[in-house]
């Protein structure tokens, strides 16, 4: 089988490594923008060959895990180019302009749109790592839209990676994902900003940063460049999200300068059944 | 050594467990106004004896762990029983209001101000671990007002945990800490309470969560006991770095409006910074 991975970063590389660890027979062929990605994903063993547009012909599978943006454009041009009985798939976290960007093109049947809901805070194939997907979900939008059988060879695929599937309209999805990713990563940059600003000319006090620091801050390495287009494409639902969270965390300072401690331990004590729900969330079932 | 400890949970907890383990001929007694939590650190061993403050006489060492209010209580009450060669320390998240309680104390240079830096999400006797404190922080304050045999007694102990030693005024201690621990706490709280107030009635959303909601969210499932009285007690700090965030995070909405993606990107980026920063945290050397 030739597999495509177009953009070899953390997330399309991690897939390829997996595919290419659990999956027999199967050639790696690596596309990027930067010749610095491809050498390193080449000499890390993420793929087996450079590879460019004009060999999309002879491909399988083509995963497309490049920025957002970059998807808007490059999907319709590797959709002409493939072959009528590949499937492609991308892993971006927006999905209603992807979704609706395609939607007239004529290998329409051989896209599947999805969104593997897995990934660390670091960026580029050496953040590549076997199993990111274990145990993880991935939402599929607009499932009828893809041919049948293509879509039993990425679920299959899916499978081998040990993913759970959800399927979800776009519209759907980006609504809830901005709350349950986006805002996280607003709020997480953001918070470092706010100590960076005050802490800046002492560095010393970095000292007293604990591990609470540390996680609510993590996602603030994420790669801006990912980043950016993300929030552009979401804008509406990520607004949103951000009026409610600035609403609650101002009504919070307002219970505090009221000195209204019962209302503050309420507001903490009602939100402690987060425990109960992040029980739920699959990425701690395979802990 | 007779060692006590006064409020048996994560912290104390944990103190005590390592004590045990680490120096021989140690007897720890437990005093926590919770006969649960008593039973369960008898139990689980944390503790050798239960004991109330009328024995407090025979401590060599009294490590206070309760919420910050209540330290403003009891602590002049422990003070006032032990004897002259005993020395007792706190370990609570805030700083100024517990010296200024204590400043005129007739046993003042019997205690030892400290905010040893490390935690978890979870609370009470169960909670406790072996090696919390390895490789972290512990904020000594006013050391000079601690007699010196005693101060070397406690920090024998803490060398023996692991722990670094900073020295900070009170004030410092809580103007930094508000930024580093206690604006984390409420980001996170209130990240919480946004998702769940929207998601309420579709808790398979959160399915769509992942790792990166995980680490943004975990402090709110930290203790409202535990935490309504350091807000309280750091009021003024507290504000100050709200009052900062919820400006971040009312510009960062602007750009977004204002379609200013190069000015997301470039907060972005210039935030991503923290990197360095969080490689610098001690919690971090020791993985």
């Amino acid at each position: 089988m030739n597999v495509f991975v177009i953009g070899i970063g953390l997330i399309g590389g991690s897939i390829v490594k997996d595919v290419k660890r659990l999956i027999p027979n199967t050639t790696i062929y690596g596309i990027d923008a930067s010749e610095v990605h491809i050498e390193e994903a080449l000499s890390l063993g993420i793929i087996d060959e450079k590879a460019d547009y004009t060999q999309l012909s002879i491909a399988d599978v083509v995963v497309v895990s490049i920025p957002v943006d970059a998807m808007i454009t490059e999907l319709p041009k590797i959709l002409d180019v493939i072959n009528d009985d590949c499937v492609v798939f991308d892993a971006g976290s927006t999905k209603v302009k992807i979704c609706k960007e395609l939607g007239n093109h004529p290998k329409r049947r051989n896209f599947l749109a999805c969104h593997p809901i897995s990934g660390t805070e670091f960026s580029g194939p050496s953040a590549a790592i076997n199993g990111l997907y274990e145990g993880k979900t991935n939402i599929i939008c607009e499932v009828e839209k893809t041919a049948f059988k293509l879509q039993e060879r990425a679920l299959e695929l899916f499978k081998i990676l040990g993913m759970r599937i959800r399927y979800m309209n776009p519209e759907a999805h980006d609504k809830h994902i901005a709350y349950v990713s986006h805002l996280s990563h607003i709020s997480s940059f953001m918070l470092g900003k706010t100590v960076i600003e005050k802490e800046k000319n002492e560095r010393d006090i970095f000292d007293m940063a604990g591990s609470g620091f540390e996680s609510t801050v993590r996602l603030a390495k994420s790669s801006p460049a990912m980043w950016t287009p993300i929030f552009k494409q979401n804008k509406e639902n990520v607004v949103e999200t951000l009026d409610g969270y600035i609403n609650n965390l101002t009504e919070f300072k307002k219970m505090l300068l009221a000195d209204d401690y019962e209302g503050i331990y309420n507001e903490m004590n009602n939100t402690n059944k987060i425990k109960e729900i992040l029980n739920g969330i699959p990425l701690n079932k395979n802990k």
